[in-house]
Protein backbone atom coordinates (compact mmCIF):
# COMPACT_ATOMS: atom_id res chain seq x y z
CA UNK A 1 0.00 0.00 0.00
CA UNK A 2 2.86 2.20 1.20
CA UNK A 3 2.59 3.61 -2.66
CA UNK A 4 -0.55 4.14 -3.37
CA UNK A 5 -1.37 6.01 -0.22
CA UNK A 6 0.25 9.58 -1.78
CA UNK A 7 -1.10 9.05 -5.35
CA UNK A 8 -1.16 13.15 -5.37
CA UNK A 9 2.85 13.69 -5.90
CA UNK A 10 4.98 15.44 -8.49
CA UNK A 11 9.09 15.73 -7.75
CA UNK A 12 10.87 17.68 -10.32
CA UNK A 13 14.81 17.34 -10.47
CA UNK A 14 15.44 20.75 -11.28
CA UNK A 15 19.19 20.05 -12.66
CA UNK A 16 19.17 23.25 -15.25
CA UNK A 17 20.03 27.12 -14.18
CA UNK A 18 19.20 28.38 -17.38
CA UNK A 19 16.44 31.27 -17.56
CA UNK A 20 14.47 28.97 -20.04
CA UNK A 21 14.01 25.71 -17.76
CA UNK A 22 13.42 27.58 -14.86
CA UNK A 23 10.22 28.49 -15.99
CA UNK A 24 8.73 25.23 -16.47
CA UNK A 25 10.01 23.99 -13.65
CA UNK A 26 8.60 26.81 -11.95
CA UNK A 27 4.96 27.13 -14.19
CA UNK A 28 4.60 23.24 -13.66
CA UNK A 29 5.25 23.12 -9.97
CA UNK A 30 2.74 26.23 -8.99
CA UNK A 31 0.28 24.85 -11.23
CA UNK A 32 0.60 21.05 -9.75
CA UNK A 33 0.32 22.57 -6.30
CA UNK A 34 -2.92 24.52 -7.42
CA UNK A 35 -4.39 21.26 -8.80
CA UNK A 36 -3.57 20.00 -5.67
CA UNK A 37 -0.82 18.12 -5.87
CA UNK A 38 2.05 17.64 -3.15
CA UNK A 39 5.20 19.17 -5.41
CA UNK A 40 8.63 19.01 -4.16
CA UNK A 41 11.46 20.30 -6.48
CA UNK A 42 14.84 19.23 -5.44
CA UNK A 43 17.59 21.42 -7.07
CA UNK A 44 21.13 20.37 -8.47
CA UNK A 45 23.82 21.15 -10.16
CA UNK A 46 23.44 23.83 -11.97
CA UNK A 47 19.81 24.55 -10.97
CA UNK A 48 21.07 24.91 -7.50
CA UNK A 49 23.03 28.72 -8.10
CA UNK A 50 19.29 30.28 -8.94
CA UNK A 51 18.32 29.51 -5.45
CA UNK A 52 20.98 32.09 -4.81
CA UNK A 53 20.38 35.19 -2.37
CA UNK A 54 20.26 38.02 -5.07
CA UNK A 55 22.72 40.02 -3.00
CA UNK A 56 25.05 37.18 -3.22
CA UNK A 57 27.17 38.23 -5.88
CA UNK A 58 29.61 35.25 -6.01
CA UNK A 59 29.61 31.73 -4.39
CA UNK A 60 32.41 29.50 -3.31
CA UNK A 61 34.76 28.19 -1.49
CA UNK A 62 37.97 28.43 -3.12
CA UNK A 63 39.52 29.55 -6.44
CA UNK A 64 37.85 27.30 -8.52
CA UNK A 65 34.25 27.40 -7.52
CA UNK A 66 34.54 31.27 -6.91
CA UNK A 67 35.54 31.14 -10.88
CA UNK A 68 32.72 29.16 -11.91
CA UNK A 69 30.79 31.09 -10.04
CA UNK A 70 31.63 34.35 -11.48
CA UNK A 71 31.16 33.01 -15.16
CA UNK A 72 27.36 31.17 -14.01
CA UNK A 73 26.26 34.21 -11.98
CA UNK A 74 24.02 32.65 -9.46
CA UNK A 75 20.63 33.64 -8.51
CA UNK A 76 16.91 33.86 -10.48
CA UNK A 77 17.51 37.20 -11.93
CA UNK A 78 20.99 36.46 -13.70
CA UNK A 79 19.77 33.43 -15.03
CA UNK A 80 20.51 33.36 -19.02
CA UNK A 81 18.75 31.54 -21.61
CA UNK A 82 20.09 27.92 -22.82
CA UNK A 83 20.08 29.39 -26.33
CA UNK A 84 19.88 33.20 -27.84
CA UNK A 85 20.92 34.58 -25.11
CA UNK A 86 23.15 37.06 -27.35
CA UNK A 87 24.86 38.53 -24.31
CA UNK A 88 22.03 39.31 -22.87
CA UNK A 89 19.95 40.94 -24.92
CA UNK A 90 18.08 37.28 -25.72
CA UNK A 91 17.34 36.81 -22.13
CA UNK A 92 16.00 40.68 -21.80
CA UNK A 93 13.72 40.20 -24.23
CA UNK A 94 12.26 37.11 -22.65
CA UNK A 95 11.62 38.50 -19.86
CA UNK A 96 10.05 41.43 -21.24
CA UNK A 97 7.56 39.27 -23.66
CA UNK A 98 6.74 37.32 -20.77
CA UNK A 99 5.57 40.80 -18.71
CA UNK A 100 4.02 41.89 -21.22
CA UNK A 101 1.77 38.48 -21.40
CA UNK A 102 1.12 38.48 -17.52
CA UNK A 103 3.79 35.71 -17.38
CA UNK A 104 5.39 36.03 -14.51
CA UNK A 105 9.28 35.64 -14.09
CA UNK A 106 10.59 33.04 -12.66
CA UNK A 107 11.64 34.16 -8.91
CA UNK A 108 7.95 35.18 -8.48
CA UNK A 109 6.65 31.72 -9.44
CA UNK A 110 9.31 30.96 -6.94
CA UNK A 111 7.71 32.36 -3.79
CA UNK A 112 4.20 31.21 -5.13
CA UNK A 113 5.57 28.14 -4.79
CA UNK A 114 6.63 28.38 -1.35
CA UNK A 115 3.23 30.05 -0.47
CA UNK A 116 1.68 27.23 -2.03
CA UNK A 117 3.71 24.72 0.26
CA UNK A 118 6.02 23.34 -2.53
CA UNK A 119 9.03 21.71 -1.08
CA UNK A 120 12.24 23.33 -2.70
CA UNK A 121 15.20 21.20 -1.85
CA UNK A 122 18.61 22.10 -2.43
CA UNK A 123 20.98 19.39 -3.39
CA UNK A 124 23.47 18.39 -0.51
CA UNK A 125 26.25 17.23 -2.56
CA UNK A 126 26.42 20.92 -4.73
CA UNK A 127 26.62 23.04 -2.21
CA UNK A 128 29.55 20.46 -1.15
CA UNK A 129 30.74 20.97 -4.36
CA UNK A 130 30.51 24.55 -5.44
CA UNK A 131 31.34 25.41 -2.12
CA UNK A 132 27.83 27.21 -1.42
CA UNK A 133 26.54 27.75 2.01
CA UNK A 134 23.08 27.42 3.74
CA UNK A 135 22.99 31.02 4.41
CA UNK A 136 23.75 32.19 0.68
CA UNK A 137 20.69 30.40 -0.38
CA UNK A 138 16.81 31.81 -0.39
CA UNK A 139 14.72 31.82 3.03
CA UNK A 140 12.06 28.96 2.81
CA UNK A 141 13.69 26.14 1.76
CA UNK A 142 14.11 22.63 2.83
CA UNK A 143 16.97 21.14 4.70
CA UNK A 144 19.70 19.72 2.01
CA UNK A 145 18.97 17.03 0.40
CA UNK A 146 20.93 14.15 -1.33
CA UNK A 147 19.98 11.71 -4.20
CA UNK A 148 18.90 8.68 -1.74
CA UNK A 149 16.26 11.06 -0.50
CA UNK A 150 15.52 13.02 -4.00
CA UNK A 151 15.00 8.82 -5.47
CA UNK A 152 12.19 8.19 -2.28
CA UNK A 153 10.47 10.80 -3.23
CA UNK A 154 10.28 10.41 -6.64
CA UNK A 155 9.32 6.52 -6.17
CA UNK A 156 5.81 8.06 -4.02
CA UNK A 157 5.23 10.33 -6.82
CA UNK A 158 2.90 9.87 -9.47
CA UNK A 159 4.91 12.27 -11.82
CA UNK A 160 8.80 12.92 -11.98
CA UNK A 161 10.45 14.87 -14.97
CA UNK A 162 14.05 15.91 -15.06
CA UNK A 163 14.57 19.57 -15.96
CA UNK B 1 -9.74 4.38 -9.35
CA UNK B 2 -9.49 7.46 -11.51
CA UNK B 3 -6.22 6.87 -12.16
CA UNK B 4 -6.26 3.61 -13.00
CA UNK B 5 -9.03 3.47 -15.49
CA UNK B 6 -6.18 4.94 -18.26
CA UNK B 7 -3.35 2.71 -17.41
CA UNK B 8 -1.62 2.57 -20.87
CA UNK B 9 -0.91 6.71 -21.21
CA UNK B 10 2.45 8.67 -21.94
CA UNK B 11 2.85 11.93 -21.82
CA UNK B 12 6.02 13.49 -23.65
CA UNK B 13 6.74 17.73 -22.53
CA UNK B 14 8.60 18.32 -26.04
CA UNK B 15 10.32 21.65 -24.55
CA UNK B 16 13.18 21.59 -27.02
CA UNK B 17 13.07 22.73 -30.61
CA UNK B 18 16.65 20.62 -31.63
CA UNK B 19 16.90 18.20 -34.01
CA UNK B 20 18.68 15.76 -32.26
CA UNK B 21 15.84 15.60 -29.24
CA UNK B 22 12.74 16.14 -31.84
CA UNK B 23 14.27 12.54 -32.77
CA UNK B 24 13.65 10.61 -29.71
CA UNK B 25 10.27 12.66 -28.97
CA UNK B 26 8.71 11.26 -32.46
CA UNK B 27 10.32 7.84 -32.18
CA UNK B 28 9.28 7.14 -28.70
CA UNK B 29 5.69 8.83 -29.60
CA UNK B 30 5.46 6.83 -32.98
CA UNK B 31 7.00 3.61 -31.22
CA UNK B 32 4.28 3.55 -28.13
CA UNK B 33 1.35 5.08 -30.11
CA UNK B 34 1.99 1.14 -32.17
CA UNK B 35 2.38 -0.56 -29.08
CA UNK B 36 -0.55 0.44 -27.79
CA UNK B 37 0.12 3.51 -25.75
CA UNK B 38 -2.28 6.06 -25.59
CA UNK B 39 0.27 9.45 -26.31
CA UNK B 40 -0.11 12.97 -25.93
CA UNK B 41 3.03 15.13 -26.91
CA UNK B 42 2.75 18.96 -25.53
CA UNK B 43 5.00 21.15 -27.13
CA UNK B 44 5.83 23.92 -25.36
CA UNK B 45 8.55 27.02 -25.86
CA UNK B 46 11.44 26.12 -28.03
CA UNK B 47 9.53 22.87 -28.86
CA UNK B 48 6.60 24.96 -30.76
CA UNK B 49 8.97 26.03 -33.24
CA UNK B 50 8.88 23.13 -35.27
CA UNK B 51 5.34 22.39 -35.22
CA UNK B 52 5.29 25.67 -37.47
CA UNK B 53 4.38 25.06 -41.11
CA UNK B 54 7.32 25.09 -43.51
CA UNK B 55 5.94 27.75 -45.60
CA UNK B 56 5.73 30.25 -42.88
CA UNK B 57 8.90 31.36 -42.89
CA UNK B 58 9.22 33.94 -39.51
CA UNK B 59 6.50 33.87 -37.03
CA UNK B 60 6.15 36.38 -34.37
CA UNK B 61 3.97 39.47 -34.03
CA UNK B 62 6.19 42.20 -32.80
CA UNK B 63 10.00 43.16 -33.46
CA UNK B 64 11.52 41.57 -30.64
CA UNK B 65 8.97 38.01 -31.16
CA UNK B 66 10.04 38.31 -35.34
CA UNK B 67 13.85 38.56 -34.52
CA UNK B 68 13.72 35.52 -32.11
CA UNK B 69 12.05 33.49 -34.46
CA UNK B 70 14.70 34.93 -37.25
CA UNK B 71 17.72 33.78 -34.95
CA UNK B 72 15.88 30.35 -34.46
CA UNK B 73 14.02 29.45 -37.92
CA UNK B 74 10.40 27.69 -37.61
CA UNK B 75 9.60 24.07 -38.59
CA UNK B 76 10.64 20.51 -38.79
CA UNK B 77 13.32 21.07 -41.69
CA UNK B 78 14.74 23.88 -40.18
CA UNK B 79 15.38 22.70 -36.86
CA UNK B 80 19.44 22.39 -35.94
CA UNK B 81 21.29 19.75 -33.85
CA UNK B 82 21.98 21.32 -30.40
CA UNK B 83 25.60 20.33 -30.39
CA UNK B 84 28.33 20.29 -33.46
CA UNK B 85 25.41 21.66 -35.85
CA UNK B 86 28.89 23.18 -37.06
CA UNK B 87 26.51 25.65 -39.42
CA UNK B 88 24.40 23.13 -40.91
CA UNK B 89 26.60 20.52 -41.39
CA UNK B 90 26.06 18.48 -38.71
CA UNK B 91 22.48 18.87 -38.85
CA UNK B 92 23.19 17.92 -42.89
CA UNK B 93 25.09 14.64 -41.93
CA UNK B 94 22.82 13.71 -39.24
CA UNK B 95 20.08 13.83 -41.62
CA UNK B 96 21.93 11.86 -44.04
CA UNK B 97 22.97 9.45 -41.57
CA UNK B 98 19.61 8.64 -40.70
CA UNK B 99 18.12 8.39 -44.18
CA UNK B 100 21.16 6.00 -45.19
CA UNK B 101 19.75 3.90 -41.77
CA UNK B 102 16.28 3.92 -43.04
CA UNK B 103 15.52 6.07 -39.43
CA UNK B 104 12.82 8.54 -40.57
CA UNK B 105 13.26 12.29 -40.25
CA UNK B 106 11.26 14.21 -37.58
CA UNK B 107 8.61 15.59 -39.77
CA UNK B 108 7.78 12.13 -40.91
CA UNK B 109 7.45 10.57 -37.93
CA UNK B 110 5.25 13.40 -37.15
CA UNK B 111 2.84 12.44 -39.98
CA UNK B 112 3.11 8.71 -38.43
CA UNK B 113 2.17 10.06 -35.17
CA UNK B 114 -0.88 11.99 -36.08
CA UNK B 115 -2.27 9.14 -38.36
CA UNK B 116 -1.50 6.68 -35.37
CA UNK B 117 -3.58 9.01 -33.07
CA UNK B 118 -1.05 10.73 -30.83
CA UNK B 119 -2.45 14.02 -29.90
CA UNK B 120 -0.16 16.68 -30.02
CA UNK B 121 -0.96 20.11 -28.21
CA UNK B 122 0.41 23.23 -28.72
CA UNK B 123 1.32 25.39 -25.54
CA UNK B 124 -1.53 28.08 -25.45
CA UNK B 125 1.12 30.27 -23.44
CA UNK B 126 3.97 29.72 -25.88
CA UNK B 127 1.92 31.00 -28.66
CA UNK B 128 0.68 34.48 -26.81
CA UNK B 129 4.09 34.59 -26.02
CA UNK B 130 5.99 34.36 -29.32
CA UNK B 131 3.20 35.15 -31.44
CA UNK B 132 2.21 32.28 -33.43
CA UNK B 133 -0.90 32.15 -34.79
CA UNK B 134 -2.61 28.75 -35.18
CA UNK B 135 -2.86 29.09 -38.78
CA UNK B 136 0.45 29.27 -38.98
CA UNK B 137 1.39 25.60 -37.41
CA UNK B 138 0.91 22.29 -39.21
CA UNK B 139 -2.60 20.72 -39.48
CA UNK B 140 -3.75 18.09 -37.05
CA UNK B 141 -2.81 19.26 -34.10
CA UNK B 142 -5.00 19.06 -30.89
CA UNK B 143 -5.96 22.24 -29.31
CA UNK B 144 -3.68 24.85 -27.57
CA UNK B 145 -3.26 23.66 -24.36
CA UNK B 146 -1.81 25.14 -20.67
CA UNK B 147 0.36 23.65 -18.04
CA UNK B 148 -2.78 22.58 -15.66
CA UNK B 149 -4.27 20.13 -18.94
CA UNK B 150 -0.53 18.97 -19.40
CA UNK B 151 -0.53 17.99 -15.66
CA UNK B 152 -3.69 16.42 -15.58
CA UNK B 153 -2.27 14.55 -18.63
CA UNK B 154 0.64 13.57 -17.30
CA UNK B 155 -0.78 12.66 -13.73
CA UNK B 156 -2.52 9.66 -15.72
CA UNK B 157 -0.13 8.54 -17.43
CA UNK B 158 2.08 5.87 -16.51
CA UNK B 159 5.31 7.24 -18.45
CA UNK B 160 6.23 11.02 -18.56
CA UNK B 161 9.07 12.46 -19.94
CA UNK B 162 10.37 15.76 -20.42
CA UNK B 163 12.64 16.17 -23.51
CA UNK C 1 -1.71 -7.51 -13.30
CA UNK C 2 1.50 -7.56 -15.39
CA UNK C 3 2.52 -3.79 -14.30
CA UNK C 4 2.38 -4.03 -10.78
CA UNK C 5 4.59 -7.23 -10.59
CA UNK C 6 7.53 -5.03 -10.82
CA UNK C 7 6.94 -2.00 -8.73
CA UNK C 8 10.14 -1.01 -8.08
CA UNK C 9 11.70 -0.31 -11.19
CA UNK C 10 13.47 2.91 -12.44
CA UNK C 11 14.30 3.47 -16.47
CA UNK C 12 16.40 6.51 -17.29
CA UNK C 13 17.20 7.34 -21.24
CA UNK C 14 20.51 8.66 -20.85
CA UNK C 15 20.30 10.89 -24.01
CA UNK C 16 23.13 13.33 -23.25
CA UNK C 17 26.72 12.29 -23.45
CA UNK C 18 27.91 15.61 -21.53
CA UNK C 19 30.10 14.73 -18.18
CA UNK C 20 27.69 16.87 -16.13
CA UNK C 21 24.76 14.58 -16.96
CA UNK C 22 26.35 11.78 -16.81
CA UNK C 23 26.70 12.61 -13.10
CA UNK C 24 23.30 12.46 -12.10
CA UNK C 25 22.50 9.29 -14.59
CA UNK C 26 25.21 7.51 -12.58
CA UNK C 27 24.67 8.76 -9.03
CA UNK C 28 20.79 7.75 -9.51
CA UNK C 29 21.50 4.79 -11.33
CA UNK C 30 24.07 3.51 -8.24
CA UNK C 31 22.33 5.37 -5.01
CA UNK C 32 18.52 3.38 -6.76
CA UNK C 33 20.15 0.02 -7.20
CA UNK C 34 21.96 0.42 -3.24
CA UNK C 35 17.81 1.84 -2.26
CA UNK C 36 16.60 -2.13 -3.74
CA UNK C 37 15.43 -0.23 -7.13
CA UNK C 38 15.57 -2.90 -10.37
CA UNK C 39 17.55 0.51 -12.76
CA UNK C 40 17.63 0.32 -16.62
CA UNK C 41 19.84 2.81 -18.08
CA UNK C 42 19.12 3.09 -21.64
CA UNK C 43 21.78 5.22 -23.47
CA UNK C 44 20.91 6.59 -26.67
CA UNK C 45 22.59 9.26 -29.45
CA UNK C 46 25.32 11.16 -27.70
CA UNK C 47 24.68 9.12 -24.46
CA UNK C 48 26.11 6.33 -26.08
CA UNK C 49 29.54 7.51 -26.71
CA UNK C 50 30.53 7.85 -23.32
CA UNK C 51 29.92 3.55 -23.66
CA UNK C 52 32.86 3.11 -26.02
CA UNK C 53 36.17 1.88 -24.30
CA UNK C 54 39.04 4.20 -23.48
CA UNK C 55 41.04 2.66 -25.61
CA UNK C 56 38.85 3.18 -28.63
CA UNK C 57 39.92 6.67 -30.02
CA UNK C 58 37.86 6.80 -32.78
CA UNK C 59 34.68 5.40 -33.84
CA UNK C 60 32.86 5.37 -36.87
CA UNK C 61 32.28 3.72 -40.41
CA UNK C 62 32.36 6.42 -42.56
CA UNK C 63 34.06 9.80 -43.03
CA UNK C 64 30.70 11.42 -41.69
CA UNK C 65 30.52 9.09 -38.21
CA UNK C 66 34.58 9.14 -38.08
CA UNK C 67 34.35 12.77 -37.96
CA UNK C 68 31.22 13.37 -35.83
CA UNK C 69 33.16 11.14 -33.37
CA UNK C 70 36.55 13.04 -33.84
CA UNK C 71 34.70 16.17 -32.94
CA UNK C 72 32.87 14.44 -30.34
CA UNK C 73 35.35 11.99 -28.62
CA UNK C 74 33.69 8.85 -27.05
CA UNK C 75 34.50 7.80 -23.39
CA UNK C 76 33.30 8.83 -20.52
CA UNK C 77 37.23 10.59 -19.82
CA UNK C 78 36.45 12.51 -22.37
CA UNK C 79 33.12 13.43 -21.92
CA UNK C 80 32.86 17.30 -22.02
CA UNK C 81 30.61 19.81 -19.98
CA UNK C 82 27.54 21.36 -21.29
CA UNK C 83 28.39 24.51 -20.77
CA UNK C 84 31.41 26.31 -19.48
CA UNK C 85 34.00 23.52 -20.63
CA UNK C 86 36.25 26.19 -21.61
CA UNK C 87 37.98 24.44 -23.94
CA UNK C 88 38.81 21.84 -20.85
CA UNK C 89 39.36 23.56 -17.98
CA UNK C 90 35.85 23.83 -17.13
CA UNK C 91 35.99 19.96 -17.31
CA UNK C 92 39.20 19.28 -15.62
CA UNK C 93 38.03 21.96 -12.23
CA UNK C 94 35.01 19.77 -11.88
CA UNK C 95 36.75 16.55 -11.85
CA UNK C 96 39.11 17.98 -9.12
CA UNK C 97 35.99 19.50 -7.50
CA UNK C 98 34.41 16.38 -7.31
CA UNK C 99 37.92 14.73 -6.47
CA UNK C 100 38.29 16.53 -3.71
CA UNK C 101 35.18 16.18 -2.31
CA UNK C 102 35.05 12.44 -2.48
CA UNK C 103 32.44 12.30 -5.11
CA UNK C 104 33.31 9.51 -7.44
CA UNK C 105 33.72 9.88 -11.30
CA UNK C 106 30.91 8.41 -13.75
CA UNK C 107 33.33 6.30 -14.74
CA UNK C 108 33.79 4.89 -11.21
CA UNK C 109 30.22 5.09 -10.62
CA UNK C 110 29.29 3.04 -13.84
CA UNK C 111 31.41 0.30 -12.67
CA UNK C 112 29.47 0.54 -9.66
CA UNK C 113 26.23 0.29 -10.91
CA UNK C 114 27.22 -2.56 -13.17
CA UNK C 115 28.50 -4.68 -9.47
CA UNK C 116 25.01 -3.48 -8.38
CA UNK C 117 23.46 -5.30 -11.39
CA UNK C 118 22.23 -2.05 -12.75
CA UNK C 119 21.27 -2.88 -16.60
CA UNK C 120 22.93 -0.87 -18.83
CA UNK C 121 21.80 -1.02 -22.72
CA UNK C 122 22.90 0.42 -25.93
CA UNK C 123 20.52 1.93 -28.41
CA UNK C 124 20.71 -0.22 -31.73
CA UNK C 125 19.81 2.50 -33.65
CA UNK C 126 22.43 4.88 -32.51
CA UNK C 127 24.94 2.23 -32.86
CA UNK C 128 24.07 1.61 -36.58
CA UNK C 129 23.43 5.02 -37.60
CA UNK C 130 27.08 6.47 -35.63
CA UNK C 131 28.61 3.02 -37.16
CA UNK C 132 29.68 2.01 -33.62
CA UNK C 133 30.37 -1.34 -33.22
CA UNK C 134 29.52 -3.83 -30.01
CA UNK C 135 33.28 -4.73 -29.70
CA UNK C 136 33.97 -1.04 -29.14
CA UNK C 137 32.06 -0.62 -26.12
CA UNK C 138 32.61 -1.33 -22.37
CA UNK C 139 32.55 -4.88 -21.55
CA UNK C 140 29.58 -5.71 -19.31
CA UNK C 141 26.80 -3.87 -20.99
CA UNK C 142 22.85 -5.88 -21.88
CA UNK C 143 22.43 -6.28 -25.49
CA UNK C 144 21.63 -3.65 -27.88
CA UNK C 145 17.78 -2.52 -27.97
CA UNK C 146 15.84 -0.29 -29.26
CA UNK C 147 12.98 2.24 -28.51
CA UNK C 148 9.79 -0.74 -27.88
CA UNK C 149 11.82 -2.38 -25.68
CA UNK C 150 12.80 0.84 -23.69
CA UNK C 151 9.26 1.70 -23.97
CA UNK C 152 8.29 -1.60 -22.26
CA UNK C 153 10.73 -0.95 -19.51
CA UNK C 154 10.10 2.75 -18.78
CA UNK C 155 5.64 0.94 -18.86
CA UNK C 156 6.74 -1.01 -15.55
CA UNK C 157 8.84 1.26 -14.13
CA UNK C 158 7.70 3.61 -11.10
CA UNK C 159 10.14 6.14 -12.07
CA UNK C 160 11.46 7.11 -15.78
CA UNK C 161 13.63 10.03 -16.37
CA UNK C 162 14.95 11.40 -19.39
CA UNK C 163 18.24 13.03 -19.32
Amino acid sequence: MAEDESPDKMTIIAFSGDLDKLWPTMILSSTGAASGLDVTVFHTFWGLFPLVRDDVRVTGDNAMTKMLAGMNPPGFQRAKLSKLNMGGAGKWMMRRLAGQHKVMPPEDLFDICLDMGVKIWPCQMTMDLLGIRPDQLRPGLGEPAGAATALSEMSRSKIQLFI
